[in-house]
């Protein structure tokens, strides 16, 4: 009986042990994937680690290229402007995109922002959290990006 | 002690079914929301219940028009077509794509479809899953959407 109870005690411990590991899980900085991780992106045109795939490649159908990238936690875009703009569509977590100009934005899950034609931008993870985000490249007969310098720790940090 | 025992199992019950739900909760037909619902598909170009939430307006900048489409079990959009076609993304659940012409394609979370410009076809959840979708309208300035007849139970019920 004494080891009978002892057993049930031990199955309570791992179950609660296995329960509390799903929740943690749940809510841990792991995003919602929904498209394979990609290609890492080149050092330099990112800081940290930002993961890029190509869903939609350029033609003279569509004139438009769609992609989709990860933003590991402190991950960062250089600063970069786009002939004919830029759509970002946040599918998880939390980051930053800022206008040349302009403050800083937070973004988040749902968020929908626009880049336009030839304005200076970046984007990326919040610190703590990743960001997931799609991006649409319309009219790309005009041409697709040009890079710029990388984004300080400052500009990072700044919220002005 | 036997109380304390029959206590211990009454838990361990208890958690086991707590367990069980969070985890049948996950596998669910539940898809994974990105954003509000939106607004209902009419009754005169889509079969069922389909939500659509406009992400991206039309402008002369971009002029790309994005959105949201949550189809739930069974529901379909009608025939249609687009001047300049149309780019879908599934990012949850499985659905069906059909261009005239062609067989019926299973689609499902991470794929991407092409319709191109003028050329009819019609998009959906399957019958037991619902299906998540954005959609892409390139070169707005040609022109929006037409929309047709609707997608008959024979044609949606076919893998031919």
């Amino acid at each position: 009986m004494k080891l009978l109870f002892i057993t049930a005690i031990a199955s309570l411990a791992l179950l609660t042990n296995s329960c509390w590991e799903n929740k943690t899980e749940n809510k841990a900085t792991e995003l919602q994937v929904i498209f394979p991780k990609g290609e890492k992106g080149p050092a330099e045109n990112f800081t940290g680690n930002a993961w890029n795939t190509g869903l939609v490649a350029n033609d003279t159908t569509y004139n438009t290229v769609v992609g989709n990238v990860y933003f590991e936690p402190g991950a960062r875009s250089n600063w970069h402007s786009h002939p004919a703009g830029q759509i970002l569509i946040i599918t998880d977590g939390v980051g930053y995109h800022q206008i040349e100009g302009q403050p800083r934005q937070t973004i988040r899950k749902g968020d929908v922002v626009k880049c336009p034609p030839n304005v200076l931008h970046w984007h990326g993870a919040s610190a703590d959290t990743g960001m997931q985000q799609l991006y649409i490249l319309p009219k790309t007969e005009k041409g697709i990006v040009t890079w710029l310098q990388k984004v300080t720790n400052e500009e990072y940090n700044s919220t002005k």
